[in-house]
């Protein structure tokens, strides 16, 4: 009942016009992904989405994920649609060519990230959780460790795992007790119990690779005694197949508000061997790779559910004859008028759609900063990549998670009573997109990774350079008669979340509650200018192509409009943020545990 | 898991000593409702709910309905639970003692509202649509249909249902097609098929007493054309018992985001024997003595939900130990502090108790006018009641509801990954909240009846009213050192609704898609104006009795700094919702219909 068609005309618009996608194939390695090579390779990641993934999204729902005989078994269709995905390499797509991957750049697997999510986001987490373990042991394995897991991963032969978090121990890692003893043979043996693993046993794949954060017995207490562990569900074979089982079960798996189709297990390690990632204690640091990564992709997972469920409330407005619009009748041969002639229901669908555009916009800025923070070859490039990537990854991850959230119920709401029935599909949208608010880190955690971690590194040069850059674009604008509109609201939101810095930097070095207090609400000011941001920068190459007289010109008005509603409609919540972050945290501790 | 207690000493606060039910025992009939009397009903409501009806609430959304051979089978526990319910009397607590009521206030209901959907939201649908069945018969039907039809309502042997909606009319039932047909004996024939009907068909009650709105061969178009007829699925025996099977089926029933144990039906009319309740072609008016009660019900439906969240989220903050508090270990001796240390974790809390303890009392206010408006022997204090329950209707309606969905994701939150599995029980409540926006008309529609017609009516009294109330308290107020600090911020706030209000008038007037495009955000302005109103009617009667050294300390300071953070951190979004008015509805009509 549901479509989707992956927003092809926004992306090329966005990579080739407005961020130079063009100049990753100038950097070294990269030559190949040419604007061409990658709008090539995204059109065929769009038709797998379109075709073979979001076909099993609803039935996937319906029929969720089992536990037969201590295995997982996914959703009729999974299996195959799996084969059919590494099959076509989109398990490697960025994955170095040494390991079999295709090598291209990180962007191209965060734009797929959308479309995989808009599709099917459960499906999506077996590869992504893949592509995660990934990360971690390309980084920090030892070579053989690498040649061994590395190219089944790629090819997509066998699956990966994240296992950090336990019963007791969820944001606080620190207080994990999953022990691993040496086995004297370089080797260990890993005990324990794991909750909540995405992708911990499944049917997709011949063998699973879980990285699994333990303690060794002489680790020291907190996070600072923390190891990294691989350990593979069967031991590798010397040939590299499937040997003996090793000593790790799925114990339950999880019943869920969403994402039935992703296996949420139990996993109990019992003597299970397992080999070092990184060095002894030092296992946060490898946890952080696959957690960087997985929060931005977490980021796009808000953006595609979004994606979707604007996609099929706008058609359900497009298509639904009720009442007559308050200014006389629209459809004055038919029973009634289509929804959205309504004030009220174009009202959210723009809300949905400037935020979607918008975010997109800010995510793929974000995305070429991956690339060029890896592999520019001036150093001062890469640092500056790397403090805008540092900054934006909890932005991006809890900003298009709350607000994917948020629009996904705006587009149920569009549909009335048939957005509360499973037949159109919205609602599923809704509950997928319930859980991007929480894992890879709840969204108060970003907030708090930005404002006690991200704004006092070096001395606040992050977010200086984060204002500089958008301070430069309004400085353009504002002597660029098409879009000086926008200058001024950006301008003074851009002031707002200034003095909120300020502010943060003051109060929250007396008192650090001040921060805890502000975090979430300084992040959404954030969001909102970086936003806001990226429609000034949007609006500007839509109206300079208009004067031109190149492009589709009804792409480039719309552009243009949402810009002006984005400005007009959604930018001055910024202000409410600012009020709130000013109101400090007297407020909120104020009140005993008791009075609550 | 999820646990449930009413919060009586709240309801109590707010009906003693806030909103004087003393008041009720005033009016004729009403005699015997003492504060006492309506205390010990209450305490009865109370221990039902917690003890009946919750802990069949989780294993209710697990099995759900089905439809067995044509018939709806509730899940495992309702049947018994609704004997006692029916048993206890509850399905007539407001009901006239001529059927067997137990005549109480309209008031005592309405409370009672709040805990049965705390308790059980699906269950009490069929109590729910009963009494809208009920109410509408009583204030509309003949003698005859009321003395056959009523007394089986009011003990609860029989169900009732409203049948409004048609797969192509929902919010626009002037193009319903259900025919009536006249039989020639005074009885009509129904033929059509009406949608989403809750409590459509069940096996609770041994009959049901459906309302349906049809059309008669001559009726004008649209909604000026609408008759109510009574269909009941068995034909009553001369001795009141169901006789004969009438021409209603269920055809299907939907699969649904929540609420899954309560039945939402397809219901097929086939020639079914029906009565006319009320005027030919005035069955808009019944329907609206129904659906008025019926939208102030599922605003308390908002609320209900919103408070056992609440209380699972804070018992869960209270216990669950991760990390330690920004300033310092608050519980040293264990391996971390419970999570409600975090400034951002009270937060949420607050904003969650904050906007239900203001939204109770705010309902409680209403609810009294609701019995004011009926039974007071002045004449202008029954208009004055009666406007400003009209008024009020779509505010606490949509207002609470849509509060009641975001507080319940808000506690969901408070748990992180445990919020999203099923075992706590949270993320039901989110399923469950979010049909509260939708049903008995649309937030959206309920936004514009405020806007389109409560406000223009009898040129502005009732907003007028409702403005010189809440001015006289804030005047009051300004003199009062104990709550002073709340006054100026109220003020500030009234201040900014007048001022949307001028405005929409002024440019309604002129153009109606800026009613439109405006009304959402109207009825949120002066839902939080009303709830900060509340607060401060709270604060004054707390304060007052601290000073006097009466009631519990701690409960009354926590309502003063509940209030605190109502006014710094919450009302001033107030602000933005202003701007988003002021901002007009150009940038939202300017899309064509092919640019989004």
């Amino acid at each position: 009942m549901p479509t989707y068609k992956a927003p092809l005309d926004d992306i090329r618009f966005l990579l080739n016009d407005v961020h130079d996608v063009g100049q990753l194939a100038l950097l070294p390695g990269f030559e190949e992904a040419t604007p061409e090579m990658i709008d090539q390779v995204l059109e065929g990641g769009a038709k797998m989405c379109e075709e073979v993934l979001f076909p099993i999204n609803q039935s996937g729902d319906a029929e969720g994920v089992h536990l037969v005989n201590g295995e997982v078994r996914t959703p009729a269709g999974f299996k195959d649609a799996y084969t059919e995905y590494a099959a076509g390499g989109w398990t490697g797509v960025s994955a170095d060519t040494m390991y079999g991957g295709m090598g291209l750049p990180k962007l191209v697997g965060f734009v797929m990230e959308e479309m995989l999510c808009s599709a099917n986001l459960s499906f999506s987490m077996y590869p992504g959780l893949s592509h995660g373990a990934y990360s971690a042991l390309v980084s920090h394995g030892t070579d053989e460790l690498k040649d061994r897991f590395l190219p089944k991963l790629v090819d997509g032969t066998w699956g990966g795992t994240m296992c950090l978090t336990e019963a007791h121990a969820g944001t606080d890692l620190g207080i994990i007790t999953t022990k691993a003893i040496p086995a004297g043979d370089g080797a260990y043996q890993i005990t324990g119990q794991k909750i909540f693993i995405s992708a911990g046993d499944h049917d997709l794949t011949e063998n699973i690779v879980h990285l699994v954060l333990a303690k060794l017995p002489d680790a020291p207490s907190g996070s600072k005694g923390i190891s990294m562990f691989l350990v593979p569900k069967y031991l590798p074979t010397d040939e590299g197949k499937p040997g003996t089982k090793n000593g790790v079960t799925c114990g339950s798996i999880e019943h869920k508000m969403g994402i039935k189709a992703s296996a949420t297990c139990v996993l109990n390690f019992d003597n299970a061997t397992g080999w070092l990632v990184g060095e002894q204690h030092k296992g946060m640091r490898a946890m952080f790779v696959m957690m960087n990564g997985a929060r931005l992709a977490v980021g796009m997972q808000g953006l595609g559910l979004s994606e979707v469920a604007y996609q099929n409330a706008l058609a359900y407005a497009k298509d639904r004859l009720q009442g007559r619009s308050l200014t006389g009748a629209k459809n004055p041969s038919g029973p009634a008028d289509p929804i959205i002639v309504h004030a009220d229901v174009r009202k959210g669908l723009l809300r949905i759609k400037a935020f979607n555009e918008g975010m997109r916009s800010l995510a793929y800025w974000v995305g070429i900063r991956i690339d060029l923070e890896h592999g520019h070859p001036d150093a001062a490039k890469r640092e500056e990549a790397e403090d805008l990537v540092a900054l934006m990854t909890p932005v991006l991850k809890a900003f298009l998670t709350d607000k994917g959230f948020d629009n996904a119920n705006i587009a149920l709401q569009t549909l009335g009573g048939h957005g509360y029935i499973k037949e159109y599909g919205i609602e599923q949208y809704v509950r997928d997109a319930r859980i991007a608010q929480i894992y890879e880190g709840t969204n108060a955690v970003q907030a708090l990774d930005l404002v006690g971690r991200k704004l006092p590194m070096e001395g606040g040069r992050l977010v200086r350079r984060f204002f500089e850059t958008v301070k430069a674009d309004i400085d353009l604008a504002s002597t660029n008669d098409a879009v000086e509109e926008f200058a001024k609201p950006l301008g003074a939101s851009l002031y707002q979340l200034q003095k909120a810095t300020m502010l943060l930097a003051e109060r929250a070095f007396a008192n650090p509650d001040e921060a805890g207090a502000a975090a979430t609400e300084y992040l959404h000011l954030m969001g909102f200018v970086a936003v806001g941001w990226q429609w000034l920068r949007m609006a500007t190459v839509a109206s300079a192509q208009l004067a031109a007289g190149k492009g589709d010109a009804r792409f480039l008005q719309a552009k243009i409009k949402t810009a002006r509603f984005y400005f007009a409609r959604l930018l001055p919540e910024a202000a409410t943020l600012l009020a709130a972050i000013q109101s400090g945290c007297a407020p909120i501790m104020a009140m005993t545990v008791d009075e609550f």
